[in-house]
């Protein structure tokens, strides 16, 4: 059984497509009066791109925060914001901002139509009802959440997308002279996340043409990107993370994937820098992509914050060791059916312990 | 203004993902006794692949004859004869076949909604209502009629797509099982079809990352597979078309295809074919191209049909450059908006005598 793979059935390119936003949701307001719901990273409050959201008199702007990985709860207060803005759903909800900011998007457009918490959805294909329609806006690079059919959110007890037909995007808006005022270090890690998402799926055992070919491509403009440059860079890098994540369809990721949501979970570590302190130290598995890596990193002077876990953290070390091995399809993947034997408890425990040292 | 560019919203792939076609229609069938009409290329009625269409009692299936390119004239009497099948429209109208019988599929399930001929909506953006659902199955590799927004059709005064939002497939499977069994020149020619795309539209003014990305990949694609070979070479072929398809929201395609246009619509030649005569004698604006083509003809050892205009032919010889000039941003793409200055009717000429000589 092949996977009836969903993708973003609108996608518009191109240096200034940010402008055509307001002709694209003006075809979908169904009363003049419709109102939209603009969700954006408020690192943008004070930045020009603020001045340029295409919000009528009745449209509701949201401003979040993503310091944190979004939660399932944020999710729940940011549906009940839109809920008490008027009778009846919003005709859109349009993400502006990184994968955090799209995820959030993605969620609450679902948990408009859907009944309970965002938490009751976490797992594959659990949502009953089409979400409000919805438009990803990236403003960073490399995260594939603008492709992908997931919404990834820390919950109560684990940190898991909500998979479904109906959270791909409806529509994406993919302008990259929006990547273009990025902190370099966030640029990086994010970009990074497409990167190590295509070692791991091209090393991988789940993999066909299809993803083989998307995958194959996103590296090679992520090389060009990161130890090149160029002009077209911020271009290219936004191919990539479309790239990535279409790659998604039929593959996997894997070692690093599954340590950093474990960081993620327990440490309130953000995936790209997580999945770049994890990636640091799996020479052993991936010798080229990380040697690669490194050569990427000191070519953009990049330092890798620094985490430790204290002496005191032996809950915390176990809790992240749950976490990361509930994701089975992704040990599978690199490490075949037998990875068990390969990958126990203390494997993993002395792979924490080096990336928190 | 960037296209706004739909695609397909739910791709399959793999070996053997056409057994999954009855599973994807059931959950489109409106009533139990919901119709499917199947437009299937009529070199399958003997073969094995007759046996495995999912067609239920009530459906229909139409054998289509595309030895010559499919033509307005011919959609409508298909049309016709699925309305004569039952009363309302069918729940689906799935296009088994090459880009000719993906195609009429298309029309056909455009022309059930939409009053009037097939020839009233060649052009951009005519057509005013959703076609019924729609499904594409290639069997052969390399148009990108799987990808695209056009059903290229030849009506009574010209050769030219029916291009609109509502003409891509709602769904496509790409089961590179299928493309196994084409004769080795049709498979030539037909890969060559994305091959020369890729050419003309890396080479063309009118590209950006997104539509380069697909290009380059799908060129590479076709390099491995015309001049390496391999086990993997169906696979990589059908994605190679899909990747052409895709690479078609901001590129265009140059002389290769406004004289094949001419040469299908005059002379019936059919458009792969077309492609690769015309390639053949254009070594003057496509070097590289063209010798790496004739690289791939030497390695299959494919020679080409030949095709020859009478001495009388001077009337045909006309149509067949009225027919390549209006195809103006094919011809600016390639020589940049001076063209006209270039490419003259003279010039024009020359190259379709060289062609048919």
């Amino acid at each position: 059984m092949f996977r009836n793979f969903k993708t973003v059935p609108y996608v518009i390119f191109g240096r200034g497509a940010f402008n055509q936003l307001d002709a694209i949701l003006s075809n979908k307001r169904k009363h003049p009066e419709g109102t939209m719901v603009f969700l954006v990273d408020d690192v943008f409050t004070d930045k020009d791109l603020a001045t340029r959201i295409p919000a009528g008199p009745d449209d509701l702007i949201l401003w979040v925060n993503v310091d944190h990985e979004p939660t399932t709860a944020y999710v729940d207060q940011l549906t009940a914001r839109v809920r008490e803005h008027g009778p009846g759903s919003p005709d859109g909800v349009i993400g502006i901002g990184g994968g955090s900011a799209m995820d959030l998007a993605k969620a609450v457009s679902l948990m408009l139509t859907n009944p309970g918490s965002a938490a009751d959805y976490q797992g594959w294909d659990l949502i009953r009802y089409p979400g409000v329609y919805h438009v990803g806006v990236p403003t960073l690079a490399g995260t594939g959440a603008e492709a992908s059919r997931t919404t990834v959110l820390c919950g109560p007890d684990k940190k898991l997308g909500i998979n479904s037909d109906y959270t791909p995007f409806d529509q994406i808006v993919l302008d990259p002279e929006l990547v273009s005022g990025a902190p370099a270090d966030q640029r990086f890690f994010t970009g990074m996340d497409c990167y190590i998402h295509c070692v791991e799926s091209l090393t991988g055992s789940y993999l066909n043409a299809f993803s083989q070919s998307y995958g194959e491509k996103a590296m090679e403009l992520c090389r060009d990107v990161f130890l090149s440059g160029g002009p077209q860079s911020d271009d290219k890098l936004m191919v990539a993370s479309y790239f990535g994540g279409m790659s998604i369809a039929y593959s996997q990721v894997g070692i690093c994937h599954a340590l950093s949501y474990g960081l993620s979970f327990v440490l309130g570590i953000h995936h790209g820098v997580g999945n770049c302190l994890a990636f640091d130290h799996l020479g052993e598995y991936y010798p080229d992509g990380v040697a690669e890596f490194h050569r990427m990193m000191a070519r953009h002077g990049i330092e890798l914050p620094r985490h430790r876990l204290p002496a005191s953290g032996q809950q915390e070390m176990e809790r992240m060791i749950d976490v990361a091995l509930v994701l089975e399809p992704l040990w599978e993947n690199a490490l075949g059916p037998e990875w068990k034997r390969i990958m126990t408890r203390d494997k993993i425990k002395e792979l924490y312990e080096r990336i928190l040292s």
